[in-house]
């Protein structure tokens, strides 16, 4: 799991499909190639043009979906997907998405990626006015405001609730006949859309498209509702306009490197990264080696830029799950050597760059620099392809608090002294935002504390959970 | 399961506790006791006076809480619980119960035994008005009713819900500190207080508070709302004051015979049944068997007043549930042998009463002469301990449509004749009434067709669902 | 499950099939209706004439063929099956039945009922000649013994192997093309014949024939080979001579009173042994009840002669399974409620004589007692209709030590204090011998210490496990 | 899995361990590390000096020792385990390995890796002598012999036993209170052994005592019987002596690159691999892609020596596991697709050499070929690091037929044609030895035919299964 190796956790993967037979199975494959993106739960929800079809459950979409059964109870053409990785809400099944309620207009599901900002207010207004809600995620508010819209056609229900919603979105959403996808003003999370024979496909990101083999067609646009029926295609679009505020982070470690998001190829920015890095911090060392499988395109970039050699020092064993025993919790470095093993005849006596996209919390790094150590390296410099990473983010990652980060109050000789190597070089803010785009338009708030949105007081994870509703699975 | 025996499907069961340590626990205990009342999905819904926590599951009540760290998970002295067989909704654990949603003051669960017959225009009367439906149940209408009302108080919320809705009912809801039991004003379903140092338990069937250790303290009014919190009990009266009309069905057949509903023990209400029914059907014959386990008390009757030996004619095998296959689909036989063996040694040349408690299909006694004449019985004369039933129930029993059951339509003799029987005699409704109380104040719809409560225009088992939303588990 | 009802536990049940198309289908019912003879693992070969085909798993018959595939899986008209209660050899899926070995003649299938008291010496001359051995069962000695035998077919080879061998026991063979059934010299464990449509079934009991649809042809012949195979049947004989020794028990308790067993109904047997209880053992009381189920018949028949009405005064909970949590362990009594519900109007103010067919320690029916007198009950009179158990039994059945034996070393009187009733009455030796059959032949070894095989020093359950090999399911 | 990857499937890894406090915990450790060597049935055995535990089970070692519970139930110093894929013997649960038997000295458990080639005359005349095989495995073979020679000590039982076989194999066996490790005259199969604080380790490969935190002290020796007790550490000798014959493709693909095997890193001997590959099979090309993950190092070694670019050009996803469902078979592609995907921003109009290790019927090279030129490579230039495979493996691969090699009978340029590139390049059988070692003294049976040991007549997988033995797990 992402978050086992000291990394934000990823923020949801979701998917819509129109006009494809046995739209559930597209669904599922998409679901598949956006695994890294959320592996607490998975959903699909389908329409036949009469009713519609729910599936969900904890854990891997393959251990969701691990009966073809299942598949063949969704029927249609119209699928909507979603993995889910806790941000707002907490762990449990019912908050597993997509949610399906009953509208007057019939059934309407919904998945959501992302986070709402000011949901808080909006909710105890709801709630004031005799709205129930059944889960503590930021989904139901959406559906709540979309009920109570005055409004007749769906598209013009969801601009209403969203117009009064502030925060970072994709959404998918699915009636009988239709469905829709919704991206925020800023545009903060990717999504995509891609063709295949006349059927449409909406993702994350476009990894999920070339396994079902679809076309990239182009982006949903910063703040447009796309409507997907019989009749094609529709673009409709929310009121608020604002500055393109697109989340770095996508680029420096969430998406995946085959992948293009905000229109840009992610193993392109994430090699530009890497040579920026060996502009700003070259370092006199004989091999440059990546934590894979994250870094490894950054650690060719700096490889490639800096003329050290590349190679492959740390070999990741990828039989590694959740139910992984740690029987003795008193070996510390078990963790991270069940993960991670170094080759020694690559090590030995050689003076190492190791390129790591970004610190979190720093534990795993310190382990792997004993480990590269005791393997026979001399030196180790560390190179971390973005900057130091101080403030929370409100947007749809998940960080540990602040006073768990690592470079939180510390300045670098700190850091570099707490991870035990030798030098210590980190991506300037510049240096980043160069990498990926000559134009900006990024939300940099985790490295900056700058924030497009201020939320609204604590808005932590659990905000909606004060009310003490817990459910367990 | 039941309804494989060719009766109605019963009604739910729930259960309410405060004050007690390790509610949930308690919970458990009661709703296994009452495991016969739904074998669905189950559910426990805690609250430690702080936070409140819910688990549920399909499938059996030791299936649902086959580990007791899920019991543990569920901390404090009150609890609410559930066992459902699917009577309005479709089959599926988002339909599982208590449900749980936030209201502005908080969490409340609740759990429902009935059906209401008035929810289809008040439904849409919410839809309209911006209420999203999550299920499929009745349930989720009185939360939302509540939700709405004006009052402030929680008992206040639920006489505003509930005297709006009509039908038959009893609940057991709970917020953070504590739990409320109501019985709708007809008295429909049964529904009694117990007591056991200082704790308060309430439960469907007194066999409940039984294998829990509890004191048998009064029966929920009909028309009462009792809230039991730290200050103990205070009773509330719904608007509505009607007759009461219990459900004869429960003493025929549905509440097992160690129970005590409408202030009357199972036990002598059934023994009574058997007895009228040997009055009114004599027999010559030379043993009196029963359809076991159900009819037993009713065939005690029928021997100890006629004359007639008791003898066990049928052993059933108890060990049959859900997953037993029937590979071969052509023997229609199977069904019922693998639930009843006859005793040839009993029945062998002998002139054989049949006492069974209630016929629908007909399909299970079919194949239960012919196997009992197999065996060897020279005569074979069915008696059954309540009048014929031709009529659907509105107000919580699941039964086949009016044109499968075996007495809708055909004289006695033709049914007779259908079974295969030498002999046929249905108790009379006078016979029955009788049998059960004194004083009357029963339903009898399902034998006669005169309906207390005239329900909507197609309330039929799935209509909420006619707006096409359906979720697989 | 039977044991925590204070009852030996049962001796495992078998079948074997030829002729039948999809004999493993047969075999699935055929040990669903043996399902009270073994809970542990239940398990089948097939047989298709070509290849051989096994599946084995713990848990009742209806868990380890829980999916048709299963079924699927085992093809062919040939098969046997075994559900196993441990007796020799402890819980675990290797000792799982039926064993599948490979001889120089092809695959050997060999299930087993009973037990063996010489092979102690026996399996220490095996191992000292080489044999090893994968299962701490007996049955394995069976298979080496035949492996090592100079005779050509297989009928002289399981000869030449139990000739050997002393014991109680029941056995199914089974090779590519045929099927065996023998039975032990003095024909200890029952064992049927049955037929259907040229078909052959052989099973411990006849509801296994019954619920197959077969008819019931004759009894295996104690000590007879009867070799069943295209060209029909051949019976061949042990060496060894003997008088028969029953297991009464079989007639006491074991087996269900639909079968028919050592050619007699034990339905008939069973009430015969309540009237003879209530010649030696009248009482001055109101009501008969029985502990349900296994009691009813025996009851009957005492209520019966005794002219004392018979009624229902306790309700079995038969959703009772191993997984049954009992949180509170300082409760004892919980233990016999979740199992037992008294019948307050039944029992109230009355003197009741309670039939239960034996008693080993004795601890459910002192709890049972306190229920009846706290459910109103003026008198208990306690009838067994079976005498006091003083002895092991060392051929297959499962008693706990002679210290926890009730009536070990005890007085009459002594065990009716311990126990709290009124007044208690066993069943003399004589009398539950004539009630059983005119001819005797029967073992009582368990009541009278007298036993007609003597077993090696110390055969106790773990003999072979002395060797201290264990395996983990 | 690795065999859908169109590469041999792998043979197979062992542990042994001694003098370690909770043995199985770190034999789990040592087996999850030796998880690509087997990934069908796993499984552990240990010893408390007293008394021998067993546990095994299908699927991943993850997945068999899930629950720490399990692994707590094999308590004691000693352990071996065994991660299986199936090579002689079907896919059944009764051939999951250690096998646990019992001798006339005790418990005796062995674990596996490897083939012997002459066990089918062997079996057969065990078979004669009345020995009974309860699997299909050639395991057993060894410990009939074992159980019937004269000699007293186990060492010398196994030394009589193993002179009469012939093979590739590396044993561990365990007794009450030793452990021994065994490999066969001709060093097949790796093994090495480890210490750690007065503890000995043996594993397959080195990364298993990585992981364990245990420090390389050397191989077991060709033909080497090493025996740890409490005395300490005592080698005995094989009978025969052999050339060196060590499996080259260990180093070509099966080992991980972080082992030591045959006294040298898999790292450096696969990084020559590529080196040579360069100079024998130049390309005219922009950059160098490995098909992730086992071509990594190799890649890395062509790109070195060519000077043209590393990049990586296919990402590969971890997430694929044998559940993943492939609803639509007709799209043959979607196999390849659903494990790499490539990146278009590194392939866009390159000249793209693609090495791979080993190619064998070469299907996933065909599909990915398409693949790369639809990304926009504009030619592909196919590299592999090991010569054309044309036989099958007789000591622990298991391969395809002959017939579905691609290589078996077709020129290289009819190979180039069949996968679509534009140019092809084998290393040669030369090349290939002189990058893993300067002293020969490896099989190359699968790229010559030359075959050390020839195996006796149709020593096919499913050789002792002619016999018909099939259990259905």
């Amino acid at each position: 799991m992402k978050d086992q190796l000291d990394k934000p956790a990823c923020n949801c993967g979701i998917v819509a499909i129109f006009g494809q037979e046995d739209a559930a199975i597209s669904a599922y494959q998409a679901l598949y190639a956006l695994q890294h993106r959320g592996q607490e739960s998975s959903g699909i929800v389908s329409s036949d043009g009469t009713s519609v079809y729910r599936h969900t459950g904890m854990g891997l979409v393959n251990t969701v979906f691990s009966d073809i059964k299942v598949l063949r109870s969704l029927p249609g053409d119209l699928a909507i997907g979603h993995n889910r990785y806790s941000t707002t809400g907490s762990t449990i099944l019912s908050n597993a998405q997509p949610l399906l309620v009953n509208f007057k207009e019939g059934p309407v599901a919904l998945s959501h990626n992302g986070n709402f900002v000011n949901t808080r207010s909006i909710r105890e207004e709801l709630v004031q006015d005799g709205a129930i809600f059944q889960t503590s995620s930021d989904t139901e508010v959406v559906l709540h405001l979309m009920a109570r819209s005055r409004e007749i056609d769906m598209a013009s229900k969801m601009r209403d609730a969203l117009d009064r919603l502030k925060g970072a979105y994709s959404l998918a959403l699915l009636t009988r006949d239709r469905v829709f996808a919704v991206r925020d003003p800023r545009g903060w999370r990717p999504l995509s859309l891609g063709e295949k024979q006349g059927a449409y496909f909406v993702a994350s990101e476009t990894c999920a498209l070339d396994l079902i083999g679809a076309n990239y067609v182009r982006e949903i646009e910063p703040g447009e509702i796309l409507e997907i029926g019989a009749d094609g295609l529709v673009s409709h679009r929310l009121s608020e306009t604002a500055e393109r505020r697109a989340c770095i982070f996508e680029h420096v470690y969430f998406s995946r490197p085959d992948s293009k998001i905000f229109d840009e190829n992610v193993d392109r920015a994430r090699r530009k990264l890497g040579k920026n890095l060996a502009i700003e911090h070259p370092a006199d060392a004989d091999i440059v080696i990546s934590v894979p499988d994250s870094s490894n395109t950054a650690a060719l970039g700096y490889a490639s830029r800096s003329g050290i050699k590349f190679e492959i020092g740390l070999i990741r064993n990828h039989y590694v799950g959740r139910t992984f025993i740690h029987p003795d919790q008193s070996d510390r470095d078990f963790n991270v050597r069940v993960k991670f093993n170094p080759v020694e005849g690559v090590l030995r006596d050689k003076r190492v760059v190791v390129v790591d996209d970004s610190i979190v919390r720093g534990t795993t790094l310190r382990h792997l620099t004993k480990m590269l150590r005791k393997a026979g390296a001399r030196e180790v410099h560390l190179r971390v392809s973005s900057p130091p990473i101080i403030s929370p983010c409100y947007y749809g990652m998940d960080f540990p608090t602040t006073a768990e980060l690592v470079a939180s109050g510390q300045t670098i000789e700190q850091i570099r002294m707490h991870l035990g190597v030798d030098s210590l070089g980190y991506l300037s803010l510049e240096g980043m935002i160069k990498a990926v785009s000559e134009d900006g338009g990024f939300c940099t708030a985790c490295f900056t504390g700058n924030y497009p949105l201020v939320p609204e007081k604590s808005a932590t994870k659990l905000l909606h959970e004060d009310a003490a509703l817990e459910t367990v699975y």
